[in-house]
Parts: C-alpha cells; sequence; structure tokens
C-alpha cells in the first residue's frame, strides 16, 4: 500500500514556498503495539504551523527537515494494535501531511462522525475550537457587558472567539481585511461592529467604535493592529495573544512598540497554547456541539483538495484568501 | 515670603535640558480652607518624571506648560488650614519642584520624622518604595525558590525589589550597569549575582545563571534588556513591567520585539501602578520599617543640593550616574 506524504525540506525565509517541501510516496510501514494506521481524509491548515516549520523549540518542536510536515489530519482507523481503537473508527490527531499516517493510539481523539461532518473536528470542534473557547474564556475572563475586540474576525479561530463572546453578553467588534469580509462578520455572524483594517485608521476606527475602551483584545494578527488597539485598552484590559499571522513570514518581527499601555491600563497580557487544554476538550466540545446544533453559532469550512497543492493552500492562509475553517480534502 | 520654584516651560524631545525649565521667585500665596503651606526640605526624583512632561494623560495627566514641575517633596507644615496637619508636623507628597507649596491637605501624607529620617519618606517608606513592594508582591506573586531577574538592580526601586525578593526565599539576580555597581547589588545588597550589562550579552548571562529560566522578571529599563529577559522565561513566569527609563527620553521607543515569548511561557506580563495602592500604603510601610530596623534590608541614599541644579540632577536618574536614591536637598 502507498503512501503519499508531504515532507518539510528546507526552512522558509519569508513567505512559504513550494520548494520548501518535497512530495514523495513510500509503503505504508507495518505497525507495532500501541500503534494505529489511519487514512487521512481531512487535512487541516493552521497559521501554527508556520512557526512549526522553524528551527528550534518553543511550546513544541519544530518539524525536522525531511520529516512528514507536521498537521492535524481526520480519518478512518484501517487497523488497529491499540485497545482503545478498532477498524473503521473515525479519529482526529497529529496525523501529519500524509495518505496513511502510523501513529501511537495515545495521540488520537475519537470523532463522533455521526452527530457532525468528519472534518468539522479539525476545526471548530478541534484544536482552533478550543483554541477560541478557553482563549477566550479561560484567558479573557469575559463578563457581560464588556466590550471585545477580535482581530482575524473572518478566520476560523476570530469567528468564533467573538461568537462565543456575544453569546456571554458582550459587544463584540471584529477586525478583518475588506468589505466583504466585514460584512460576513457582521450580517452572518454577529458580531457588533467591524472594522476593514485595509481601507480604516484602525486605531482611530477603534475608538470611535468603543470610546470606553477594549476590555478584551482576542488577538490574531500581531503587527500594527495590535499595537492599534493597545491604544484602546479599558482600565483592566486582558490582551490575549492567540497568533501573530501577519508576522509569521517576516524575518523581522514587527515589536510591540506600544506594550507600556498595559501598564496605564491596570491590564495584563497573556497568551492560548491550545494544548494544554487538551485534558478539558470535552468541556469545549460539549459547549461548541450544543451551540451549534441550537443554531447559536455559525461554522463556515474553506475545502480544498489534494495533498499536492498543501504548500499553495498554506499560502493562502498568510495572504488572507480564506474564509471560514481552510481544509485539504484528501 | 518668596517662593522659588521650578516650572516646566518647554516639553522636552529626547533628553531633558535645562531650558525646558524656567527658575522662578514668587511670592507665597495665602492659603484657603483645607490647604496646608508646607516647606520643602527634599525633593524627590523619580524616573516617573520624564512621563509626567509629556503632554497629554497616560495613568495621570501630563504636567502644564507653565506650571510647578510635579514631583514627591518631604518638610515641615508651616501654616494649615486642614483638621488634620498642624504647624511642625513632618509631611510628604506631591509638593512640586520649589521651596513652599500650598496643597490640598488631602493629598499629604503625614511622616514620622523620629523613626527615620525624613528623606526616606520619599524613598523606601514613599512611592518608590511601595512601587517595589506592592509590584513585587501583588503584581509578582514570589514564590520561595523563584528566580527573580531585577533590572536596575542597583536604583532605588530596584534594589529594594531584589531585597524582599530575597526575604521571600528568592533567588535573585541583578542587572545593573559597570562592574563597581554590581558589586554593590551582590556584597551590599545580598543579590545572588549580577549582569553587567555594559559587559555582557545579557541574554546569554541570564541564560547561564540562570538555566531553567526566569520565574519574575521585575522591569526598570525597557528595551534590549527586557527583551533579553523575554527569551529567559520559566514556564508561568509574571513580566512585572514597572518602568522603561532606557526609553523615556529616546523619541523612537522600542518596541517589545520578543512579545510572543509570553505565549510559549504561559506567562503574563502586568504593571505597576504606584497610585493605585496608596490606600494600602500602611501595609508595605509597616513591613519595610520592621525590615529596616531588623537591618534585613538595605537603603542608600544620592544626596544633591540646590533647587536651581533640579534639570542637572533629574538627568543623572537616565544617565545611570546615581547610587541608589536620588534626591535633592533644598
Amino acid at each position: 500500500m502507498e503512501n503519499k506524504q508531504v515532507l518539510l525540506v528546507r526552512r522558509p525565509e519569508g513567505m512559504v514556498k513550494d520548494d520548501d517541501f518535497s512530495i514523495v510516496t513510500v509503503p505504508v510501514v507495518p505497525i507495532t503495539e500501541g500503534q494505529v494506521l489511519v487514512q487521512n481524509e481531512w487535512i487541516s491548515l493552521d497559521p501554527a504551523m508556520r512557526g512549526w516549520m522553524n528551527a528550534g523549540t518553543t511550546y513544541i518542536r519544530g518539524v525536522a527537515l525531511g520529516e512528514v510536515m507536521r498537521a492535524f489530519g481526520a480519518g478512518y482507523v484501517v487497523e488497529s494494535r491499540h485497545p482503545d481503537f478498532a477498524k473503521g473508527d473515525a479519529v482526529q490527531g497529529l496525523t501529519g501531511v500524509q495518505q496513511y499516517a502510523v501513529v501511537e493510539g495515545h495521540v488520537l481523539t475519537k470523532a463522533d462522525a455521526r452527530a457532525f461532518p468528519l472534518s468539522w473536528y479539525l476545526g471548530i470542534l478541534g484544536m482552533p475550537g478550543l483554541t477560541a473557547y478557553f482563549g477566550l474564556l479561560d484567558k479573557g475572563h469575559p463578563q457581560a457587558g464588556d466590550t471585545i475586540l477580535v482581530s482575524g474576525a473572518a478566520g476560523m479561530i476570530g469567528s468564533l472567539a467573538g461568537q462565543i463572546g456575544k453569546l456571554k453578553g458582550c459587544t463584540v467588534i471584529g477586525i478583518a481585511g475588506g468589505r466583504e469580509k466585514c460584512r460576513y462578520v457582521t450580517e452572518e455572524l454577529g458580531f457588533d461592529a467591524c472594522i476593514d483594517y485595509k481601507e480604516a485608521d484602525v486605531a482611530a476606527a477603534i475608538k470611535a467604535i468603543a470610546p470606553k475602551g477594549i476590555h478584551i483584545y482576542f488577538d490574531n494578527v500581531g503587527g500594527e493592529i495590535l499595537d492599534a488597539a493597545m491604544l484602546n485598552l479599558a482600565t483592566g484590559a486582558r490582551v490575549v495573544i492567540c497568533g501573530a499571522i501577519s508576522q509569521y513570514n517576516d524575518a523581522a518581527f514587527n515589536g510591540l512598540k506600544n506594550y507600556m499601555k498595559i501598564v496605564s491600563a491596570r491590564g495584563t497580557i497573556s497568551g492560548i497554547i491550545v494544548f494544554d487544554y487538551f485534558p478539558r476538550a470535552q468541556e469545549a466540545i460539549s459547549d461548541l456541539g450544543r451551540w451549534l446544533q441550537e443554531g447559536r453559532i455559525r461554522y463556515r469550512e474553506h475545502i480544498t483538495e489534494g495533498l499536492e497543492n498543501f504548500p499553495a493552500v498554506l499560502r493562502m492562509l498568510f495572504t488572507g484568501e480564506n474564509y471560514g475553517k481552510l481544509i485539504l480534502k484528501l
């Protein structure tokens, strides 16, 4: 049985390039005790992948050169030598960018593919969903009446964080690129307002919409937008750093110029590492599943196809081409 | 009765200059109901004064042009129309840089000039002492066994924060400029180590001394040293921003390049605004006074003289010339 894999073969400088990866076909290796063979149906594309392509270790070690590119995938068990999994089970986990993955059973999670589409376990019911859920609730501590600002508001995590904020009784302002994305954020997702960063002076726009300041800033983008948000903090503001997608492909990472504003605001800056919340995943999945079934939150996927298109699809994340959760169908 | 005053007449660009101030002599105005006339004996010089010279409002409004320069002062009541104060009382408060201050009684605090020298109420028993005390204890939350890094370690606030850290059972590493300051920090103040930022690669030096990382970084300087500290955070690190003295005179305020490290460290960045703690001042003064009397902390003043020297003395703060608390004797 043959296995098509996407290997990381070069560390990108700046934007990810096709040649940073190599696509190879190798035989599927036999599984050993405790392992599971998974056939991937879906591969997740997430901004965090850009960090995983760098050398060294941050919260997780970088992918080694020559190794299968790390990714969350979802699919079905083909063969199992782990007691928790049987042939035919729907699962998701860090399977890598490949057709077949041989993984230790303990890194997989079962998915209920009857309740929701399997691909949703890579998005709203998976790592990005948990990031939005715990990032907003456990780091942002929203209180009814708070004003929440969310960047990357049309993206997977931002769109969900903002909708959860609305469910918690907050005023939610999004930031997104372009009129159509802003329309989606306000009209379809129900945010109270959306700032088009391609058109507006972001700092002035925040001030105009939220003259009393922002209680929570949920940051997916970093860079100038983060600095603009820092100029508009309410007393006791919580700045939750979820990502810095504007910066990941930029060798000269922009510093946070206005960091002293956290002092005068008597606020805190912290971040969300979703891996820390995996033991509490069921809390999030239970709430999110219920909200989805009740129609209280909306979820949108951007589906692409073909393993060989992985590098180009990954780039879409950083150019802002995608709407909602970007996934690759195999 | 004549009153010599130092007025702010120009907003400084870059380093503070003599011409940013004007020294005038005016008659002392009569006090009205609720006011107190104080003869200043001591004027405090504090890094925060540089921020007060800028236009606009941060945590406190900027000093207006033509207004007496804001400063903490300590002296004796000459005349009182406030029930809490009588002639001869030793007091401290925001009296401004002038010989005589007419102030509302409620902004003054009585000082016990028999227990400690009056000038100490501008330092270890005043605003800077409270800053170190509450900044470290209430924002840093030191636990016995933690490793604390303190920049500006030979300065008023840094030297005290580090000594309090030692009293709480922590390992304390200082950062200071020059061999003699580092000797003072380790040999006289009892820090476990001190990094001379003028000689060392600060990030590498922190890593060598604290290979497991820093639990608390108490930052008085900002700039490159803050970024170096961010590279060495332990899991759950608390970064407490107390000041950014390296940046105050720099029009191009350096951003915090490595802010994303707070995410991977699962840490928090917050700041200390001492005004928020004035209602709890007695807690700090009681502990600090006892530690001083028991000889468990050391305090050093750098005394200068003459109101007319105020601009030059203020500059000493930013060039690192002073040891310990810088004060001006009238």
